[in-house]
This record gives structure tokens, sequence and C-alpha cells, in this order.
């Protein structure tokens, strides 16, 4: 089996840089690496493990002899250029939400449903950042005692706005105006308004994708999400309530031995996930596991990842290798 | 009737020095002000109103010829001077958590239950800073509607920490090392686990306290409460749920007319309340009112308030003006 070209579209944002960094950490294999940007990066030399390559402008038959291309460059940018790289066969795995709710492209959490990776008709989404971690948690729990409800607070990052929400929070830490209506520094926002919601857009993505991707109809999502003044990770504070009844010691149990996950759980001794502890790492953590008593089979938890990683980089890259192992480029 | 003799426990204090702020706003009418620190701080001089106060250490007779004496110096001083001061008969009005659970103690909110205010044996105690905005809201839904279920998830700043928190995120912002486990700059912390409990003395005291204030000794209600680095006012996303049904618009203008409540609540104008806009005011601000379709009759809505003024300092001195309203001294 040949390695496989790819490519990366967005290569110049927060998203497609730590995609090329865990490219690096990950040992991915690939015969070429191609970079893509807006029109307003191209040009621009990237390094990359000693070898300088050229950010490109995409036009039509860009992605002629690429294999697989990972697209990091906003809905607009999605839905233009993934149907003509698919066409020319070219799998896309699209980290915007444009094509999450399509019924034809598979929303993939490796941990969770791998082998809806193998339905693509040349596109993959790549869920929401927030999503991805709580359904790696969900599901081990969802398939032993059916998850009826989850009510989830977001405590998320301004990095969920790229280096643009870097920036801001940069800029006010050093009181320079940015002329925003809020300010994110000692102080929070919430995300944009769904047209014709009183939910943000954030929050309606939390309650459709885990269905889609758990393949579980019937559970029930209600969010609040937050973002907040912290550079990195999204935190979720998140209450389950099950059909069937549990012991907390299995649901620990179960939880420490779920794939892609860390448990630190000792809060008399102060060790929890913080953004702190996960910057950086490519698991979901989670911690203050303890049972609701306010409900008869309820669990509450703290679920910390790096949105940039787990939540958008690394759950592409983990996407592509888990294609890899099966289809022969 | 005459102005009381009044006395400020814990004067040097961020709730103490909040306390005479509030006092002078409200033009509270006094005979006369004490001001009592811990020893350390005792000979100290404050300014207030144009008159200077020497900072007294608290001795056995320190209460002779007080009539209501505010505290907020902490569990330890309240637990010992506070049935001093009620033997010498002055009335406590105590923000620490000491004496909230102590059944011959009325737990006081003035929009809640003003009328346990008169059922005092010489204490009075002032709720949790998150307890008083929560059932501010809670209780005008829970007599329409009644509330069976209420699951919270707190954003609060590191001011509930008082000044030394503030310190801490201070000089963690300008990278002062302070040698504590977890920063809260750009991070997140939870409060101190509560002894034989996985849930914190935090989320312990918001699980108790609204049902003692509101009389709702069935209401259940579970949370997750979260430090975050904002230098003031405690957010809390409310998930309610009401065994009757209701019609959103009447929960809405149920809390907009309700007393002491500031409704902003326009998400496509990214109108919502936030710590900014909330800090030094007095009353509740509330946003985010929305069904929540996960359960029959669901509630999500975004509580902010001023956790040293509305969660301390103003709802302390509201106490003492319904004292007086009724009471001669």
């Amino acid at each position: 089996m040949k390695s496989p070209n790819i490519a990366i579209v967005g290569a110049t944002g927060l998203v497609g840089k730590t995609m090329l960094q865990v490219l690096k950490e990950r040992n991915f294999s690939y015969s070429s690496l191609r970079l893509f940007a807006s029109p307003k990066s191209a040009g621009k030399v990237i390094n990359f493990m000693d070898k300088d390559y050229e950010v490109e402008q995409l036009v039509e038959n860009s992605f002629d002899g690429i294999d697989i291309a990972l697209f990091s460059a906003g809905s607009a940018a999605s839905l233009k250029y993934a149907p003509m790289a698919a066409k020319s066969g070219c799998v896309v795995i699209d980290n915007s939400s444009a094509w999450r709710r399509d019924k034809s492209v598979p929303l993939v959490v490796p941990e969770v449903n791998p082998e809806d990776i193998f339905e693509h008709n040349g596109i993959i989404a790549n869920p929401n950042c927030n999503v991805i971690p709580l359904v790696v948690v969900a599901n081990p729990i969802h398939k032993l005692y059916n998850i009826k409800r989850i009510v989830v607070s977001s405590y998320q990052s301004i990095s969920g706005a790229g280096q643009k929400g870097i920036d801001k929070l940069t800029k006010e830490i050093n009181n320079i105006p940015t002329g925003d209506k809020h300010r994110i520094f000692s102080n929070i926002m919430f995300h944009p308004a769904e047209p014709n919601d009183d939910y943000t857009n954030e929050e309606v993505k939390l309650h459709f994708e885990p269905k889609k991707i758990m393949h579980a109809a019937e559970m029930k999502i209600t969010s609040t999400c937050v973002r907040l003044p912290f550079f990195a990770c999204h935190c979720e504070a998140v209450n389950i309530e099950t059909e069937k009844p549990f012991e907390l010691q299995n649901i620990r149990e179960l939880i420490e031995n779920s794939e892609g996950i860390v448990v630190i759980d000792d809060l008399k001794n102060d060790e929890y996930p913080t953004p702190d502890i996960v910057r950086n790492k490519d698991e979901v953590y989670v911690g203050r596991i303890r049972r609701d008593n306010t409900i008869s089979n309820g669990i509450s938890l703290w679920i910390v990842s790096d949105n940039i990683r787990k939540g958008a980089a690394t759950n592409a890259i983990q996407i592509a290798e888990k294609l890899l192992q099966k289809v022969n480029i």
C-alpha cells in the first residue's frame, strides 16, 4: 500500500497549523503534501519538517492526484470545494459544519462510529469541538445503560473563534480596545443566535450531532454553551440520565477503560482536569464523576478536551488513519 | 423610631468594604457605626463619608449598645461572636455559612421570604452568593408552576475567594507565580471538597439553601460549581423542570415583573447579561429565557448577579432594612 497524497485546506489557520503538528507527532506517512489557503495567504511559505511549502490558492483542479484532503477553511470553502475534490476522487475530511447534517455524509468520531467512515461518498464530516469529547464519554455509557437525556453546560476557550479569538483576548488583557460589543477578558460571551431559534448555533450543533454519531435518535440533549476567557480547551459540565440503573463504580471503570479517555478524579486532593492540564493533549479528560441523586439514574461529570486537537485536528487525522487502515489508495 | 447603632464585623474585607459602600448608596440611616476586624487589621483607620473610624478588635462586650451587626468575617468568627452579640440584644445578619443550616436561624432573601426575618432569635443568616440570585428567579416560577428539579452549572468569578482571589488572578495575569496547585488565569478551579461527599462545599450549599429559603423541601437541585478567570459576578446556566405546564411568554413576563430582576434577552442582537454589564449592580439579571424541549415542562435560562453585592453585601443590608421597617429598635 502506497502512502497517500494529502492536502490541508486552511493550512494557515489555527486548526490547519495544528493538523501539520499532529501529522508530524503521529508520523503520519504520506507521499506528498500540499497546503491551500485563502487568496490572501497564497504565496506564503511554510516550513514543515525541514521542507518549504508554498501555500496555494484553491482552483477547480487543485485536487487532481490528491487522495485525502483535510479541510478547515470554513463552511463557504467546504460547500464550494469539497464536492469538486470528491468528484476528482479525493476523500475530504471536513472540519466545517457545512456537511454534518447531510444524510449522505458520515459524521465520525473514531472511538464511537469508525464503521461509518466507509459509508462516505467522498466527504466525511468532522464533528463540532464540543460534540467530540461528549460522545467519546457518553457512547460507552449509552451502550450499556441507554442514555435518555443529557444536560450540558459548556465552558469554552476563545480559541474556538480561531486566531482572531486568541488575538482578541490578548489585546483585552493588554487593555487594547477591540471595538467589540462584549469583551471576553474577565467576561463571558455567547455564540451567535441560530436563525429562528432561541438557542445559539453552537448549542444547536450540540443537540443534533451526538445523535447522528451515536445512532441514538431518541437520546435528548439540551445545553447552554458559553465562551470564556481562557486560551485553550473546552470544558463541559454534563448531567446524564440513563434508562437502566447502574453502580457508580461501574460507570467509573467503564469510563476509565474506554478508548481515548484519561480520568483525573480526586477532588479531596484538588485533582481534576483543567485547561492547563489538558492543553496540547489528544485524549478526552474526565473528572468529578458523581451520582446525581435528584433523579433515579443520574450521573454528573466534568469533561475537558483540547478543542483544537481532539476537538478538530486530531480527530480529523484519526479519521484519515482509520480510512487508510482499510482502504488501499 | 430612632436610627439603629450598627456594626460591621469584617469591615476591611471585600464584602465589608462593599457593605459600607451600599450603606452610603442607600442612605441607610444609623445613629452610630462601629467597624470590627481581625486583630491584624485592628487600629487601622477607615474614612467613611468624611469621618474617620478606627477598626476595632472583637472582644466579649463589643456588642454592648449595638442594635444590628453585619458579620462577614468567616465562619469561625461568626460561630464565636454571633451568639455573644445576640445575647447582648443585638441582631446579627451573618454572611458566613456558619448558621445557615441551624433550624432556629432564618435564612433570608428579602424578595423571597421576608416574613422569615421576624422568626429570628438574634441571628439571621445571609445565603450563599450563588443561592441568592437563583431563588430570586426560581421562587416566582415555583409559586405558580411548582418546580420539581433544577440543574445548575455556575460560572463564578474569583472574587468569591475575596481579595485574596482577586490578588491571585492579578498576579497570574502579570506572570507572577503564586505557588498554587491550579492557576485561575486562563484556567478553571473547583471549590474544596465537602468532607465525605463527591460534591464541593459550594455545590452542597446550592443544593440545600434554596429549599430552606423557598420552603420547598421537595424541590430537587443538582449542580456543578466552577471558579473562572473573571474579577466580578457569578453566572448560572439554569435548567428548570416544573410540574405544571406553562406558556414560555408567561414565564418571561413573570420574571420581568418580579422584584429585584432585570431581563436582558435579545440573543439575535447579542444582548444578554454579562459580568461586565452586571458588575456593581444590585439587581439579579436574567437572559437566554428559552423552552427546553427535552422534557415536558422545561425552562433554560442564564442568571448573572454581582456576588459581592446582591450575593452578599446588598442582600444583608436589604434584610436590615426590612427588619427596621417593622421593628422599633
